[in-house]
């Protein structure tokens, strides 16, 4: 193991002497892995976390409180993406929890949808590289880093241009992100059937995902070039469309539940839908359920690191069954969703198909 | 001063046995108050911290970027807006940093914009609280807290309500936030022509305002109204069309330099447009300058806090001028803007008026 | 579960009405419980981690550096304890590594040895409480809170006064704290022989107990009573004596390995040793492994965040086999702990006894 | 100023190539400068600060809080110092808190005191590098590092020897670090009476400090071959002897305010001696005035990070006038001290000159 923890470095040094390509190849060499669930029983290590203190209970609570949703019937279950989570070996982890009827609708950043899930259904890979690299030596080569992630750059481009083919496939109106990404669904469904995604997995199974600022992504590359082609009549994302879909959700499912991994964008909209269900005059109880895996702390007034009892003063979350664990998410997502994996819930759990609600109302 | 610190919990404790209107009004009386930097001289403690170590050189030298950012007549410059920086008293630095031709295009959370900037346009306030106040409590008053920070909901609403009047009164067609924000830029110089307010001057002194995620913030509230209110023909925010608009400006203004208050989504879309300009087939230098002040950290592999080195890597930003500043935007920005506008290469720099692109290109 | 989370404050909240007393009782109901890691088989899951990204590959990285460690017939290895460790409910894991000869000696914050360790040893217990707790009514009730987590005052301050008898009973001369921390494990094993207890297994495995910082916990208070009461002849810790011991320990065995749990004062004195023994002429390699956990950053120039890369510049640790893991200790610890305890290099591992080294020399 | 932001770096690539000799030099030559508050105006953006929000607010409340110490003519005031914060350049900011009465004992680190002040005192410098140079070729020129901040390793071995030196020169018994370090004020009377330095101005002010983990420094490594040189009779530091004299100040000053930057043993042991005087019978009120500055959060448990509200739970600290400051030192301590200078309130206060109290005792 240790051997080849610097060997990316030697090889970036050497870069300078020997041929591009053939570095190029040699640093995206060791995928990064995506972590399975399924194999291994977690309940020991969380039920004794949640005895001990600091992050460690916190930890045990917020596995706890996830279980608890799973079991309340009335509950639908939101997954919020925030981060570099697919590129960092997540991915498996949130197809098992569509596949096994564990969330009901994502929010996501664009990057983990389609720089990243929708990247990798097309058979690109993510590599294991270093934080230390040379960033400059890298622009060269052609390679995106993230933190200790690296990235072709040539197949991101592949990317964007197939998002701009799906784009200028599609009736040209405004779309919700939601939409779209269902597109990019039956897409993959046709033409890489057995990738391994979330967005192929959610396509399948009728969850919805929505990605409120869809163009800050490899998504948004792919689109411009679509629109500058197409400069009168386009694809457009309508971004209101994607908060009054959601909002929608909210109000024909009372009772809701979020699991949130990192903040940003992801976090305040799930969580106004419940201001936005009573702005419409509807009734809609604050999310019954709330845990968020982050680094953030709230000390800096950011919504990130805000914390879910401020969001409680807002109406948004109510303050019963909340629980922030403070902990980098490669570390605490595997640990919590496992554990309710394990516990089972799901088992009898029904699927919510809340993308045939709007399926039915188109 | 002293006596002050403890004064908001008290009330608050008091508030189950007082009339809860009265207790609404006590809690709302300490006005937050916008830090002016044109009155400070910040030349000697910048430059003596720029020769000390950590943070403090760190700053420094950020400041010193910004300066040079602005002694360059080539470069326009980004203005990145991420965390509640407006409820927190920064709003006259921005106003400031406009009106002195210190920023040509601004990209945003929508609560800077609309929620807090436009909020007090419309004559409301922020207010000095506490983080240990009651949140349960709070909700019952209807107040929303931001760490130490309050608000009253109900003028919120108002807020909300008045942005569906502005979609209302709008051609009913795709609009990109840029777009929509000079609308109520627009708005305000018509009705609350004295207001001191980012989105008024950035409307007067035509420098462009894009918030990508439009819809995660009160705008998104209204416009879900008016959507609601006119299901069938309505006023859309086409995230794509601002992507494309700021990519223009990068196209327009080869040499750029981002002044970057936290991460997320605005530091993100505003490092894409060098990408976004070289896929459309233009020549697009790197980012030459870049300064961030953040409390992320790059070990979670987010982008909030990832090295602007990383951004090298992608082909964002160049290495030569960047500097990260690990510190709370409360305290630094108002050092870093005020020795930039103390040091006075303002003076000479044109407005570039960029908004007037988009105008004469309608 | 979930009904237990807010328990704690309503009692309090209730404190003001009822009998003090017994709401003491009821705060202090539900004991910290310490995670047994022989009973969870930890490696697939680390395995795994391995092979993903960010803080969970670091964290696999460097759980396989510790089994590295364990394997390496030629290394010493010293284990460092910052933080509260041990009322956070990872005493028995410290216990499980001496007891199967996976650490060699251990330097300490003083909380963690002696008014956590030491004063559970003695019968006391730490409760689960919660971070929201009203610290002014908690003085009242003589219950001290670490973040979440609740102790009796009045049972701490009979731990000072054990260590003050202790005191009293040893000839008066100066002590490393090594020693006197063998003076109370030998107390403990006539006393609590029975007890779960670091300081009890050290003394009965020999394995050294540093304290750089021994006035700095429970121990100072006793000792000061001790020295109060025998003003001109009486025990005195000298803390050169623990530093020119710990180096001996490096110069007997030359190759080390460092697992850091949080930084401070153990991090720096047991990185200084190599520099100590090179200053007394004797030849020492750098530290050849070293892992630390730790929520801390390199960004404030501190000591507790600085990289382990950082140490080599200073000649203290190699670059070769060294690893950082950004994550709270409760979560960590277990994880990194458990996984080489079930690789079990430990089982063909020597145990060293370098206690023995100093009786010998006495 | 930008073109000097890359240069070291360019430098260390090149050392592979060149004169070590030379490049050791070239590395070694812009040194940190010591910030001096004393010829800034820091009261207008402090004061705007403290009406603003997060950070900024809080810091103004804790520069409030410290010119009330200041102007509490009952209040001694303990400086508390961890962390690098004398080779990052604020050495001047405590000579001149030192010098016009503005703290009346220290509790510090042994680096800030031994490695970095005394060892400036003795003619060494400090010197700017960056975070990215490479470690393994700083060890081979013998550089140490510290963030982005670079030291002579064979100047830090001199200063070992001084210490030695002193050592040997002393009657051989046991000492507080108190009173050794009065020694190596001592010293620098006579050797060096025009030097810049805290333990000099200590000296001739009667400031005492207390360095409750001695031998973790510079210091360690010269009483270490201080008493392997004289291993039957020697100089010994009895930290417990620490601990009784700061308790001793605490009894005879019953008013007491912390200036804390940064957490560790000194924000400890400093906290700790309200309870050590209660243990010895005596009246000893909750230190009533405590700030710190920080970058801690309470998450981990651990004690740098938790709040003062915490503290009092442990009758240490009371609740009426504390404020911590998430910052970094560099920014923060210039701006706090900065302040509290410019308000004056020093002016009509008495130099307390508590280091006498020890002299008529012994």
């Amino acid at each position: 193991m240790s051997k080849t923890t610097m060997t990316n470095e030697s090889i970036l040094t050497a870069a300078a002497k020997d041929n591009v390509a053939a570095n190029k190849k040699t640093l995206l060499s060791k995928e990064v892995k995506h972590l399975d669930i399924t194999d291994i029983n977690f309940v020991p290590l969380v039920d004794a976390m949640r005895d001990t203190a600091f992050q460690g209970r916190n930890l045990g609570r917020a596995a706890d409180i996830y279980h608890q949703m799973l079991d309340d019937s009335e509950c639908a279950i939101i997954l919020c993406l925030a981060g570099s989570l697919i590129s960092a070996g997540l991915k498996k982890i949130v197809v098992d929890l569509i596949n096994h009827n564990m969330v009901d609708a994502i929010v996501s950043t664009g990057a983990n949808i389609v720089d990243q899930d929708f990247f990798e259904a097309l058979g690109f890979k993510h590599y294991q590289g270093s934080p230390w690299l040379n960033d400059d030596q890298l622009q060269k080569l052609a390679i995106d880093r993230i933190y200790d992630t690296l990235i072709d750059e040539d197949a991101l481009r592949i990317c964007d241009h197939t998002v701009c083919e799906i784009a200028d496939s599609l009736a040209h109106r405004a779309y919700s992100s939601r939409e779209f990404i269902q597109a990019m669904g039956k897409f993959l469904s046709e033409k890489h059937a057995k990738a391994e995604s979330i967005v192929l997995s959610a396509y399948q199974k009728n969850v919805p995902i929505f990605v409120p600022a869809f163009s800050d992504c490899s998504a948004g590359f792919g689109l411009v070039m679509h629109q500058v082609k197409n400069p009168h009549k386009h694809v457009s994302i309508d971004s209101v469309k994607d908060f009054r879909e959601l909002t929608q959700l909210k109000i024909k499912n009372k009772e809701t539940g979020l699991f949130m991994i990192g903040g940003g964008v992801p976090k305040n909209f799930a969580q106004d839908i419940v201001v936005a269900a009573e702005l419409l005059g509807e009734e809609a109880p604050l999310h019954k359920y709330a845990i968020q895996i982050t680094v953030a702390d709230e000390r800096d007034g950011a919504l990130s690191g805000s914390t879910l009892r401020e969001a409680c003063s807002w109406g948004k979350v109510s303050m019963v069954h909340e629980q922030m664990v403070f902990c980098e998410a490669t570390i605490a997502m595997p640990l919590i969703a496992g554990y309710a994996y394990n516990k089972g819930a799901w088992k009898k759990r029904q699927a919510r198909q809340l993308s045939r609600f709007f399926i039915d109302n188109e």
